[in-house]
């Protein structure tokens, strides 16, 4: 019950401040007169961690205070940026895979970056959120439907926001055809596409020096993501890692705001692609060729929303193929698909003929592009990263909730075991919880509205 | 009992003989010295009649000896055609529904050409076959699992071919990607895509004159394919059009020739398209206005095959949009997409860069391609009906078994009554019959295997 009030409490004082959570300490640099900097700590400053650190410490609006990472090599990289970047050295915590909880009892610190393994994600934001910070965590947010309940139950239930960074909710494309639906260029959506398209078997194996490919190792003997990332795919049978298309389909169409996902079915291929790899670069005397993976190397998910659009999200990282998120947008008077950056709007284009987007992405360039593009040009993927942490960054200055919340996180990651349960139910179709509890009657879009953040 | 033993029967002649079914009175032309024509005649000479009409004139090898419609203006046509071929006048067949059964019971036919709306497809096949005679019919071959099972038992019972002309399968960029295929290039297949995604709505509509837009009458106030197209849209929900899809990817897979579909979940979107543009084309006055058609705009299915590929087939006809197969082919070493025109396959294109795919279709075009290339320039659809009709009068000429046959016609047609039950069912996943019962075990792959037919 104790939730359930919390809850109300937070939805009654964010609607009606409109911004503001008012709930913690941090000042309100709204006006913008107040020069004191966001204070960011990071947990984990691996390769990912290390692009979030670059970003802050580029900021002039943010003072990193702390980091924390269980390996002395990653945190002495990011010690090093630090230094490099003329700011003093920082608190640092390390020794046990606990001492980021140590971390988090330091009271000069309004928000915390998590770029940590996936199975980390979320005990270390509801972590964050106890302790009455800002939480900001890599994707996926949660790994299983529990956890998908522990982020949500513990926003309502402390107040404090986690956004999942989810960057290529700001792609720039995906921005602008954002805009395009807002203005009703595609009329009202039908179908949606997505999904993670992308090569990985260098990063699931390496030769434990290097961090893509050279080797077929993992686990103990690999390095980065191969340490744990790979685990995954022998271990589980399902999308993974739903959300770089999930995250801005959900935005096409309004989920947990004025909609919701209904139900999927989710349908996983034969596995091949990572055990011919391990033989291929390694030999079929290899230890590792004997791994049966679990996981089949392309996995369709459909998804049905309560206001009747479907969503095909992919997973396919076991094979060889050029890296495409799939996107595709489709309504009544047009669609757009990013394979062959290509649009079709109904008396614009010519009849039955698909035309080259350009022209369209000009028009409907984000006016957050428009405004940080010098700024978002060195950040990685192509300048996204830049905005996710900037947004993250913004909404702590303000107090106000963040874009992407834990009802977004939850719904969003919730793909990941709901996709397992369907197929291993031979494709069942399996319901969505409502993380919002009804409320996605009567919350309204936020996404991006204008050019603050 | 009787099925099963003509069935036996028919599988032993076949295999035995390796061309040649031996049980009729047409004479063995493979020899090439007896210059007796094929005997063809039609069902349905409407547009997609008269199309094949058009090639079976153009032949040198084939003779049509009578045409059956019930449409005084569609036979006029067709009559007005073999007069300006020069031949002479044939025996017409009109008058009612059934009047085509009084054209089977000529003994001057070798082979019917059905081209008829869907619901007559199966009913008259199964009389075709009957009557003794090779049964030619278009796509799709049946409506309900029932009529599955009608054509692969009538075919077991008569020991007649039964071929569901499938145009697509005879495309020429998905020919040479079957020769990539089955040359290893793609490495063992994984995952598929096809779909039918084509703007039918100025063929669902029209104005009773024209057998494209002009109006948004269908039915007994439409012309041509509006009406009757039009009712399955009103009155069903599933995947109405399947083959032109799942033919191609089923050839890549072998479906019924070592492989077969499990099962399939299928998902549709909102119905929206169809009933905007009767408010836009006719007025929200238009009695039309008020039709709730039942068919999602978009219908996802997947399809998972016992040798574990998964296949995605979409039926996309409501909504604004150039046309499209989108096929995906992808295997262990690389993928190809028609989309973009590209493919990628490893250790040959670039790493990680979609490479246009005009030189590979070059290298693997199909040798029936080369063959006939000329001849087929003049067909429709790109040149692809010359080889589906060509295939079927080849067939005829050899006595031989269709390259396209009963179990493909009915598994291939089945995702139409299965995508309805499993949508029905809340995108349950619903298994396939196995129409070859058991026999796809042992049977090999025929289709296109060198430049003959």
């Amino acid at each position: 019950m104790k939730t359930e009030v919390n809850r109300r409490k937070f939805i009654k004082t964010t609607t009606a401040a409109g911004v503001g959570l008012s709930l913690m300490g941090f000042p309100n640099l709204v006006t913008g007169k107040d020069d004191r900097k966001v204070r960011m700590a990071l947990i984990g400053v691996g390769l990912r961690g290390r692009n979030h650190l670059h970003l802050l410490l580029q900021r002039s609006d943010t003072k990193v205070v702390a980091i924390c990472d269980i390996d002395p090599e990653a945190l002495a990289k990011a010690r090093n940026m630090i230094k490099d970047a003329g700011k003093k050295a920082v608190k640092e915590f390390t020794g046990s895979e606990t001492a980021y909880k140590k971390m988090l009892e330091e009271d000069n610190i309004d928000g915390v970056v998590i770029s940590t393994p996936w199975l980390w994600h979320t005990r270390m934001a509801v972590d964050t959120m106890k302790a009455g910070k800002y939480a900001g965590v890599e994707v996926s947010a949660a790994n299983t439907l529990e956890e998908c309940w522990d982020l949500v139950n513990t926003h309502e239930a402390t107040g404090m926001p986690v956004m999942i960074l989810e960057n290529v909710c700001y792609r720039r494309d995906v921005m602008a055809v954002l805009q395009m639906v807002r203005n009703g260029l595609f009329g009202e959506l039908v179908h949606l596409e997505c999904g993670y398209q992308h090569d990985l078997r260098e990063v699931k194996f390496n030769n434990g020096k290097q961090p893509y490919g050279g080797g077929v190792e993992f686990g103990d003997k690999g390095y980065s993501e191969a340490r744990w990332r790979t685990y995954h795919s022998i271990y589980r049978n399902g999308d993974i890692y739903p959300t770089h298309g999930a995250g801005p389909a959900a935005q096409f169409i309004n989920i947990n705001r004025g909609n919701r996902f209904d139900y999927l079915t989710s349908t996983a291929s034969k596995a091949r692609g990572l055990h011919e790899y391990i033989v291929e670069k390694g030999g079929e005397d290899h230890p590792n060729a004997d791994i049966k993976f679990k996981l089949g190397d392309v996995i369709t998910t459909v998804i049905r929303t309560v206001n009747g659009e479907t969503i095909t999200v992919q997973h396919d990282t076991n094979l060889p193929r050029p890296y495409s998120l799939g996107f595709r947008v489709q309504g009544t008077k047009g669609i757009w698909m990013d394979l062959n950056d290509s649009i079709y709007i109904e008396g614009r284009s010519q009849p039955h003929r698909w035309e080259p987007d350009k022209a369209y992405m000009e028009e409907y360039d984000h006016p957050l592009w428009k405004k940080y593009e010098t700024q978002a040009a060195g950040a990685g993927h192509g300048g996204m990263d830049f905005f996710v942490m900037n947004a993250f960054v913004e909404s702590i200055k303000r107090q106000a909730p963040t874009p992407l919340d834990a009802y977004d996180a939850a719904a969003w990651s919730a793909i990941t075991p709901l996709s397992e349960q369907s197929i291993a139910g031979g494709s069942e179709p399996v319901a969505f919880p409502d993380f919002t509890r009804g409320q996605w009657m009567k919350r309204k879009p936020v996404f991006a509205l204008n050019d603050e953040y």
